[in-house]
């Protein structure tokens, strides 16, 4: 299964947590995507954080939700973040040695539980910062958005299996499911 | 709990079919309440018709989701429906009149089994037809609406718990679980 998040969506935040144990539970292997899904949304005039009532409801759901999971929530939390794209980019970097899971689940924990904002150049270790900053990460990073295009993605996050779509945080269950009848 | 629902919104189908058992099992009193969600996401710029990306993932996926609640799905339904608002005052009509269930629960089987769009006057019983053209039930229908967007309602089917909000059929069992806690 592909699993398609953003370090910055709030609930990816959700997914993230809980797909490494609900995937081996399930004994679904995860290939971790991340991607630009803020240049998806704005072209498609998508941004919920342009409708004030709907991000009212957002933060209360992704709060209760939170609870729900016993997931750390700390109302306030910086938003939106990552402006550069930077800690997406170095979730691509993890992932190439095998660590993504490891590393994004702390960026999340980190920006819920402590309001440490993803994508501060100052707060990363310089060598995942570098390696996320050059033209062949760059331009990955691109390529793995252009593929989330090509899929019809347009939020995240997203489940693929094989072409079968299951987008948002709700869907992580069903996803699975679907990958284990295969 | 107050359910907010629309006739012509296609995840309001899902708890539509649903909602009467779900919450005589949890022994949680319902109020039927129609509202004018099209008039709402219009204001607020956020109809998902107008991108067709994730249209075409939401046909997929109430497609998905009809079938594994075992209900009707015929696909190639018309879209949208209801123009004018009338299949909706006739809800309102019934709920007055305390048969809201069975009448819009008849509305979208009809309109998800056998493609017959809700809101043709020449298809619905003209006693109801007529009380839901009056003055009195469009003024009430408009009222019902203002409710909506003064509670924050921003889309359907929601759920409201006191002051709580849960949007989307998803959020069908933690609203009944929320009513329970009460």
């Amino acid at each position: 299964m592909d699993f398609f998040f953003f370090i910055g969506s709030l609930y990816s935040y959700l997914s993230v947590m809980r797909i490494g144990a609900a995937a081996r539970e399930a004994g679904v292997p995860v290939r971790w995507r991340p991607f630009n899904v803020r240049a998806i949304m704005l072209e498609q005039n998508n941004l919920p954080r342009s409708n004030p009532v709907k991000m009212k409801y957002i933060w209360r759901d992704v709060e209760r939700r939170a609870a729900r999971y016993g997931l750390p929530f700390k109302p306030g939390l910086p938003f939106p973040v990552d402006p550069q794209g930077l800690a997406n980019r170095a979730a691509l970097v993890a992932a190439d040695e095998g660590w993504c899971e490891q590393y994004t689940r702390e960026a999340f924990r980190r920006w819920f539980a402590e309001h440490q904002a993803p994508g501060d150049p100052g707060k990363m270790d310089p060598r995942l910062a570098a390696l996320a900053d050059s033209e062949e990460i760059r331009r990955r990073f691109d390529e793995q958005t252009q593929a989330a295009r090509r899929l019809g993605i347009f939020g995240a996050p997203t489940f693929m299996v094989g072409d079968e779509m299951f987008w948002g945080d709700d869907r992580l269950d069903e996803a699975l499911e679907w990958a284990k009848k295969r």
